[in-house]
Parts: C-alpha cells; sequence; structure tokens
C-alpha cells in the first residue's frame, strides 16, 4: 500500500448560498484542481459526501452529474452518506483507492444545501439519519439527543446541570470567536465577542441547550485533491499527507450502553491512531465535530485528549483554545463555521491543511505550525463516525 | 493487490414484502454468511447500496443500522448510493478494501422497497436519479427516457419502428419466461409464456413501451460475503472470484451524443474486460440491467457482444436465450425477476453465482455450468454504470 498525500484543497464560503449544489462542489473542486496545479484530466475518480440531495434539490445520484459538471470525462463518481459524516467516508475510500495503486489523482469532498432548505424542514429530515424504526416514532431529533447527552453527562461525572451548562458554554465562545476571524465561516465577524450569561440566555431549544449551544444549518462544499505520496512533491510545496484513518458505526440509542461515552466514537479512533501509528499526544491540533457544545466534549474524551468527565473542565480552563494542551476547532468548528451536512468533514480536513501551511486567518492560526492534526466527524447520533490523521511528513514517528 | 472471492450468497423473495428494509437487508445477509458458514464475528466491513430508503421508510444511513442490527459490532458500514447501480459500486468498493488487505472478510449488497412505496411516486422520486436541473423541470421520468432511446435506435440503424418493438418484445418474452421458473422472482409462474402480440397490446406507458417492455419496482434485498481469494477454499467448495471491475459516469441527456451509444456504458465495460484481461467472446453468461427492453439491447452492444444495431435482430433469433451466442437474464432480468432498486447489482451476482454453481432453477440453468459471467448495472439514465466479471478459476485465460 502506498502513503497518501492531499495536493490541494477547495472551500467555498458557508452560509446561505445562492448556488445550486453542483455549482457549490464545482467551485470547491476548481478551487483545489487549480491548488494542485492540475486540470479536470488528471483526475480518475471523484468521491462525494452529500447527506440529503433528493429532499434538498430533487437530486438523487450527485456524485455523476457534479463529474459531469466539472467535465472531468465518464470516471467513476461515486455518492456516499453517512449522514454528517459523508464528506470524511469519501475521503477515507478516495485515501483507499489511491494507497491501493488502483488510482493515481482523484478529486474527494462533499456539499449539502441545508440552510437554503429552511431550518424546520432540514430539521426534521436530517432526523432521518437517526434510527427511523424506534426513534422515528417518539419525535426525537437531534437537539433533543445531545440535550439527553449533556444530562448524562451531569449525572454520570457528578456535575450540577447548571455549572455544567456553564462549562459548555466556554465551547460555544471559543468556536463563535474563532468563527468570526474566519472569512469563510458563516458566523464571521458575528458573535465574537460571546459571554457565558450570553450562551445561556440565549432561546432555549433543547434543555439544558440553548441556541448558542448548538450548530446552524448551511450551505457550502468543500473538496480535496490527493494523490500518491511519492507523487506529492511535482505538484505541491507543502503536501499533507493520510497517516491513518479509522471509520466504526454505531446502533439505535435504546441499544446504547452510555450516551457520554459512544462505543463507534471510541473504536474509530482508536483505529486512526492504530492505523497512523500515532498517540493523542503526538496531535498538535484537532477540528471536531461539535454539532452541540456537548458533542465537542464527548468527542475531545472519546478520542482520548482528556479523562472521562474532565472535556468540560479542561475547555472552561482554555486547554481546547489556542495556547492550551490541544487547540480544538481553530475555524471555529460547526458553531462558528457552520455545517453543511455532506461538506462538513471535507471542511474539517481543509482547515487542519490550511493550518499545517500556516494559512489560517490571524488569531485562528497556530504557532509554530501543526506537524499533525486530525478531524473527528459524526453522522447521525453515533450511527457513523469516521476520523483522518493528518501529518507533514509521510514519515511516522 | 490480493485477488477476491466471494464464499456466500444471499437473496430474498423480490416482490411485495411485509417487512422493513433492515429486516430484509438482514434475511439476505444472514442467508450469505450461513452459506460461507460464518458468523456476525467475522465480518470485518458492510458495504451497502441503497437509493431512496429516506423516502421509502424515513432512513437516511441504514448501513450503521444494518450492522447493528445483524449485530456486527462498531464495524465500519457505509451507504453508497448510485441510483440502481448502488449494490453493484458497494460490491465493487467492498473487493478493493479486500484486494488491498485492509480487511479480510467484508459483507455486501443492497436492499430497497420500491414496491411498497407505492408506483406513481417510485416513478417520481427515482426519477432524481436524472439531471434534476434540466430534466426535472420538462417531467422526464425512466419510461420517457428510454421511449426515446428506443426511438432513436430504430432511427440510427434504419429498423421500422414497429418492426423494433417486435424484436424488443423477445426481451420481454425471454425475461418473463425465466423469471416464471425462478422461485424468488417477483413474476415467478406468471407470465412465462408471453407472444409478441401480448407485448404489443399491453398498455401502453411511454410510446413505443408498453407496460410488458418495463421492469417492474419490487422490494427486496440481496447480499454476498467476500474475502481473500487465498482463503476462500478455508470457507466455500465453489467460490467464485471477481476478476475485474469498472465503474464510469455520464452526463445530463442533453450533453450526451448517442442515447444508443452512452459512453459511461462502453468506458465501464471496457474497464473491467481490462482490468479481468478478459473479452465478451470468454464471458459465458450475463446479468444485464434490463431496466426496459432497449436498454438489454443498447448494453449488450456497449459491452461488445454484438455490434451496434445487431442486438435486436440477435435477440429475436434467440442468441440470447438459452443455448444461444450467450445467455442473457436466465434469472428473469428485472423484468422477469424483479427490480428492488438498491439491491439490483448483488441479485445479478447472486444469479451469476448460483449459475456457476449448477443451482439455478430447472429451465434457467445452463449446461455446462459458465466459467466467466458478468453483470451489468445501470444507475439513472445513464449516469452510473457499474460491470463485474466473475469466474470459477482466479486464474486468468
Amino acid at each position: 500500500m502506498r502513503d497518501v498525500a492531499i495536493i490541494g484543497v477547495g472551500h467555498t464560503k458557508f452560509g446561505r448560498a445562492d448556488k445550486s449544489s453542483l455549482e457549490l462542489f464545482s467551485e470547491a473542486a476548481l478551487q483545489a484542481m487549480d491548488d494542485a496545479g492540475i486540470t479536470g484530466k488528471d483526475i480518475e475518480g471523484l468521491f462525494m459526501g452529500a447527506a440529503l440531495p433528493g429532499f434538498e434539490e430533487a437530486q438523487v445520484m450527485p456524485a455523476a452529474f457534479a463529474a459531469a459538471e466539472l467535465n472531468l470525462g465518464p470516471i467513476p463518481a461515486t455518492r456516499y452518506e453517512g449522514a454528517c459524516a459523508s464528506a470524511s467516508v469519501a475521503i477515507r475510500d478516495a485515501a483507499m483507492w489511491v494507497a491501493s495503486g488502483e488510482l493515481d489523482m482523484v478529486l474527494a469532498g462533499g456539499v449539502e444545501k441545508a440552510l437554503s432548505m429552511g431550518t424546520a424542514f432540514a430539521t426534521r429530515t436530517f432526523a432521518m439519519s437517526c434510527h427511523s424504526p424506534t426513534e422515528g416514532p417518539v419525535g426525537l431529533t437531534f437537539p433533543g439527543v445531545f440535550a439527553m447527552a449533556a444530562r448524562r453527562y451531569a449525572v454520570e461525572y457528578g456535575i450540577p446541570l447548571d455549572e455544567l451548562r456553564e462549562k459548555m458554554a466556554y465551547v460555544s465562545i471559543k468556536n463563535h470567536k474563532h468563527g468570526a476571524l474566519n472569512p469563510l465561516a458563516q458566523f464571521y465577524k458575528k458573535m465574537g465577542a460571546l459571554k457565558v450569561e450570553d450562551v445561556l440566555n440565549a432561546r432555549l431549544v433543547a434543555d439544558p441547550l440553548t441556541l448558542l449551544d448548538c450548530c446552524p444549518f448551511s450551505d457550502g462544499a468543500a473538496a480535496i485533491v490527493l494523490c500518491a505520496a511519492e507523487d506529492a512533491r511535482r505538484y505541491s510545496d507543502d503536501p499533507v499527507y493520510i497517516l491513518g484513518t479509522g471509520q466504526a458505526s454505531g446502533s439505535a440509542l435504546s441499544k446504547m450502553e452510555d450516551l457520554t461515552k459512544p462505543v463507534s466514537r471510541i473504536q474509530s479512533a482508536r483505529t486512526a491512531f492504530k492505523h497512523a501509528r500515532l498517540e493523542p499526544k503526538d496531535i498538535d491540533i484537532l477540528e471536531i465535530h461539535d454539532c452541540f457544545t456537548i458533542a465537542e466534549l464527548i468527542a475531545l474524551e472519546c478520542m482520548g485528549f482528556f479523562e472521562w468527565g474532565e472535556a468540560a473542565n479542561a475547555t472552561a480552563e482554555g486547554e481546547t483554545d489556542m495556547g492550551g494542551k490541544i487547540p480544538t476547532n481553530m475555524s471555529g468548528g460547526l458553531i462558528g463555521k457552520g455545517h453543511p451536512i455532506g461538506a462538513t468533514g471535507a471542511s474539517q480536513v481543509y482547515w487542519i491543511i490550511k493550518q499545517m501551511r500556516g494559512e489560517a486567518a490571524k488569531g485562528n492560526q497556530i504557532d509554530p505550525v501543526p506537524e499533525y492534526g486530525m478531524t473527528d466527524t459524526l453522522g447521525g447520533d453515533f450511527g457513523t463516525l469516521c476520523h483522518l490523521i493528518l501529518g507533514r511528513d509521510r514519515v511516522r514517528r
């Protein structure tokens, strides 16, 4: 198996887009190809994440038409659907096709028109990535799932709920702060200076989560170009290598032992670390699936960056902000940057790479530039988890 | 890269099912695991095709829940959506993961509840795998696409339309005849003795196609177990090997040069032949995507089994029936066996393998058992094409 490099990246402005999903994806893809200094003729396969294009634009099978829109010729083009983890699953598969030697250069990424479809319809349709037979009839949507997770977290670790709410608020403050600095973020120049009380007093969505504990729906796309590591320097002065990947699946909530320790997230992260021959202490920067503030805390613990029950305190103490133990979501994360469902995993990879190139926005860029970074992407209520570990050096430590 | 074998297969009865898609897929998957003599503990990954589960059962991300339903543990489970080619794309990817050495044993297949959702709703939702921006507004659905293809075929090859209609009828007669003999087919014991006039005089769906030129919508599932070829004899006395795969993409109809020679179908078949180091003359049996009678003719020509414009005559002369040059759709095909969209590619593989084991139904089984077989699966209006070449011997000729 060959090592795999990322040699080009592209990312649209997140927010409300007056473009179709094919246009949005093309914008990100063309940027990525320009960034790599290649043209469509060089691309041998397209790996595309999209969660609900049928509901958004009555467009099933978008990958084939994206390849056509980009004039890539009759190459294989596949759509991956793993709810919010769709793009990460697509990238993981793209990396495998390059690693195997079957394809030499491919395009991967994702797109969603989640804001344009309207928040109420988006909430209801995206809830279909819950376990429909048991969770549909009770009317469960994601804010409810993560409200339960927050309550369980409080009970599990003996933290009074009001105290936990304050600590979760620091996730929101940090991610909104960095989103406000990120020109491609949905909340660029907005909500950059929240206080704990602002989060606590925002409109209640699902007790104990307020609106500012939740990420928004967004329109957007992100894409990357992958090739064999041995060819990477022909195209890029600063290639980034995919050192490890992991993917795992969950079950219906009713079958989960503990909402605060989802097995799928633990297993997927472990697989990625094992594959990369790295440990949490080696990682310099994270992009984590903070669909809700509590989700970021659970992710940090499942991935092994903090002991069980300690991520809440650590976040309140700044350990996940710039200069802390493990800077997390310096792009703004889903909460500050936006969450175009099928694009989110590719956006996370984009921002890790921008950090590794020293190209993140002022106030978001960590110093020194990170050597190793990791993404965490969550589909549904822990149904699909995917982790990717990236490094500036293809040789593992 | 390792060679890959299929060591177990499963297939539900096609037709109307009083089961959920998770139950249907589990039925096929458990059969496949039993057939391979393995249990869920042996499975390291799930590769699942499904086209419209969100519209059928409000269930997005079904692969994760299928893994949970089958008690496979937190293994990676991915849903592939390429319209009617979803399962073939999933199987092709599964084969890559095994070939690469990353996974040793995996489950692949697909499921759909296309009949239960009602024909009118199914027709409209499945039309979303056409190019929605240009083909949606004109109200195009699949019968219309293939009616145009039939008319173009008549013009292109100078065949009077009435004469072409008679020749297409032989596809319907052949496939209904074999479907009537196949106990798992939707039309088992039904319509086994059609005459040309029956097809011509059936209800007109889209001129020149009548109801008997069209495949039905179906509920159903099919699944296979794949492992490394070197391990296959530990599990199966008659493993079948995946010798070559191909996949290609098309464009909006308005950008296609010729509806009777879709580039995606030609390219995908060529890739599979090249990969397998085989030619059409080496293939003993075909399962082809006969969503409409004309589609079977176009496929036979694109894949290289007949010269352009000659498949219609050849079919009328019995060249694609048992004892002919290339027996095609001895299972009944989509027309006689049924078409549960996301399951169809896996069903095609199932029936090639049953033929290779000598286990097809009486009247459907070819003699001697085939050495080499091939599947052709079409997603949308030539948007996604996938071909798989299977052999009883892992050594290519």
